[in-house]
């Protein structure tokens, strides 16, 4: 299952690793920032994932005798060969931890260290949070919009692939989804497992009623039954519930649910709520699946659909509507002669323009109402003193100003590694999904809602903006001599 | 790196290998039939992949200690846990061969066994075909865009999760591109590995042309320098050249190429070009990247974008615009006392109503043009003999009706597994990559056109319609009775 003695990384990492020992310049220290640039569905926040196995991998990152072996192959050069036989990670890694509603355009993982290793480690980092990252931010999405019903993760049959849908359903399940029903998930990820019957079971029988009935037998009270198989209505409700008065009324035993899997499910719910209840079922539950997703669930519930849980599948696990999460890992800063040199890229889209210096990310939180106002980065050296007011500015639109006080700042970037070791200990994935549910509550209901979303502050202290500006008009005015790093 | 010791499939399955036991029913003979139902991006094919890694996969279906251990927690049944112990996979398996292009509603992969076996492994199936053939269907429309130019896939930070990166790497060569950039899908899939200087190169050195020489020193003829760290033109473009001139030129050496990441490409391209053949490097080639996809890369072509090549990454490998094959596995046929029974599900939504019985797949290919005229089901027992005319018709609108002679007819489902035992084995990649090739040249190119492409006819012998209509006539009247197989 897990993926560490191959070297995960995009073939130009490789080459970059060779010509910096080459040049003699590997051991240059060095800062990388991931952060993306966008979130997905025009949503006002991500949540954060995926670093529990960003730590396994990175724990593991070593090179066994087959990778070696390729790399001959390959024809790299015997200094290259040499380095990776004694591999010896020495990073240090930072990072959000794991449920943390995330923004735009802040360090997510902040990697120091020599370069030739924090440039090799990019496609680990960036595919490992990227993925798990988009489905979590998918899935909170998917949970609001069901209002306290269950959602039920349930896509393995269409992920991209079988790691995609076992760690695609752990990120679902930090999200706010309660369970899955992927067995390898749950046995690896320690998640609920949820059941539910498939067509081809009630196709074995000679009739539908004749399946619900041994289903019954067999599951009691857990079993759950498909009704749409033939007629929603007409064969698959009736069925149902001839089914609970024959086999579970008897035993004093009363019906788990329901599921409807295609149909108009709206009005088919509520034609099957009232036959539900007539027959003195009011508490057997009804489900819905059919490709939906959150917006499909809003509608439905507007409408007044009589649902009491969803199983959510292909939309949730590939994150349909926005399948990418377009995180990014930049060079920030470099160390020469002992002194840092704050590195930046300006792009003809400005958009792509990185933010030089190593960072910190602090959140300020409202002492009153709990919750969150801003992140604000600074430099390494600096920090935000929560005892006073902090005089907060839009980095793009600079006219824009805001003084907040009476408030707490959270320094966000938790240390991961510290020079190659490991000393971060990742919460229970039932923590991180309690963790990120607070979270999420701590932003005001502007940033979280689904349409139009207030965009959330993320400013820069003065220094930072100064740098930044700097460092682009010495490059804009001296873009033909393509000298590029600046004090 | 291959996933066999853990069973991967949904609960449900589990649950229903339980019941099957319980119920007496693991031994009565099924078959399922998975097929898709859309083509992704309204496109008029899908090509199929990942037969290779399902056959691997079904080859290796055992359950390990660990495995087992599970069920007994999970409290699953002594003959369920005795099952598995002593598991012996016994099922026949049909497939089309990868590469092949393929249709909604037709079969793709057939399993007939044991009910227990044929419905065990659904997820397995289905994850696996459908993510594969999704990215070789979406490769195959992004390569077909480039015109003949390369295409170079290089999604592997974006994918969802690094097996998604590897898998997707492999499904993509065979959908067209010339490589990848990601190391271990090269070294898994023996794919040509291709590599693009980063933007993390540059930065680390004092001056971009100073980045540029270096590189040139290490690589030759091989190094194609990023050229949009700074400024495009009046930084990267200029500083390529003078890098040329000055590291290249000396040594009889010509430029492999520059990439441009970043602004109006279309623009950027020309004017480059310019700035190259004045320069005397009419021999350097241009690739671009930056988000592309067939759309994209149609739109610059056709505007005169001076591009040798395309560096593909998100959007090839999530098929971003359409992320998701909607591959169903279905009960078509359950066999009671030595008895065939075709077996149907009829669902409210028509598009979901499956097609009965165990089934042949030919494809009708035209002996003067060797154009595929038309696919055509058949029952088992049924074939299409090529000697005669054969009389087509649409399984919706039965009054379409084509005679076709003069053709050959093909059968598409080869056998892969016969009781348990592989008897297929897999062509290279690379012979499956020629083989896409050729059979996507059989469409007529109202088929293979992006926009409203034509519908390629898949038809139904009448027999087959004949059972299918009969089946749906006798379920709508009986459907308060539930009743569901009939002959």
């Amino acid at each position: 299952m897990e993926l560490s003695k191959e070297l995960f990384a995009d073939y130009n990492c490789l080459t970059t690793a060779e010509g910096l020992l080459a040049a003699g310049m590997e051991n240059i220290n060095v800062t990388y920032d991931m952060y993306f640039r966008e979130i997905p569905d025009k949503g006002g926040f991500a949540v954060m994932a995926g670093l529990e196995q960003l730590v396994d991998r990175l724990k593991n990152l070593s090179f066994d005798e087959k990778c070696i072996d390729s790399f001959r192959k390959q024809g790299f050069s015997e200094k290259f060969i040499e380095y990776f036989e004694n591999f010896d990670f020495k990073c240090d890694v930072y990072a959000m931890p794991e449920g943390t509603p995330i923004f735009p355009n802040e360090p997510i993982v902040k990697v120091c260290g020599p370069a030739i290793q924090a440039q090799l480690i990019e496609t680990l980092v960036l595919n490992t949070i990227n993925h798990q990252t988009l489905i979590a931010t998918k899935a909170n999405r998917v949970f609001r919009s069901a209002m306290g019903r269950k959602v039920i993760e349930s896509g393995a049959r269409r992920a991209h692939g079988l790691s995609a849908a076992v760690d695609g359903a752990r990120a679902a399940y930090i999200g706010g989804v309660s369970g899955t029903t992927f067995y390898p998930a749950s046995q690896k990820h320690n998640i609920p497992v949820a059941t539910v019957m498939g067509h081809g079971w009630v196709q074995l029988f000679d009739s539908e009623i004749e399946a619900f009935e041994v289903y019954l037998e067999e599951h009691g009270e857990d079993g759950m039954l498909l009704v749409d198989t033939y007629d929603t209505l007409d064969s698959g409700v009736k069925n149902a519930i001839q089914a609970f008065n024959e086999v579970l009324s008897p035993k004093g035993l009363r019906p788990a649910g329901i599921v409807i899997d295609s149909g108009d499910m709206t009005y088919l719910s509520k034609r099957a709520r009232r036959m539900l209840d007539e027959a003195g079922f009011p508490d057997c539950d009804i489900y819905a699946s059919n490709s939906l997703d959150e917006v499909l669930i809003k509608d439905m519930l507007n409408q007044g659909a009589k649902i009491d849980g969803f199983l959510v599948g292909e939309k949730l696990i590939t994150s349909a509507s926005a399948p990418v999460l377009d995180g990014v890992y930049k060079l920030c800063e470099t160390e020469k002669d002992g002194v840092k040199l704050p590195a930046i890229m300006v792009s003809n889209n400005v958009n792509k323009i990185t933010t030089p210096c190593s960072k910190r990310v602090w959140r300020l939180f409202d002492m009153e109402t709990g919750k969150a106002v801003a992140d604000v980065l600074t430099t390494a050296d600096e920090s935000v003193a929560d005892e006073k007011t902090y005089s907060l500015f839009d980095p793009d639109f600079t006219w824009k100003r805001k003084t907040v006080d009476n408030f707490v700042a959270r320094e966000m970037l938790v240390p991961v590694f510290k020079k190659g070791e490991c000393i971060y200990e990742s919460p229970s994935l039932e923590d991180i999904r309690i963790y990120c549910n607070e979270q999420v509550s701590s932003l005001w209901e502007e940033v979280v809602r689904f349409e139009n979303p207030h965009r959330y502050y993320v400013d820069f202290s003065g220094k930072l903006w100064g740098i930044k500006q700097s460092l682009i008009e010495k490059i804009m005015r001296n873009s033909d001599a393509g000298d590029n790093q600046y004090v």
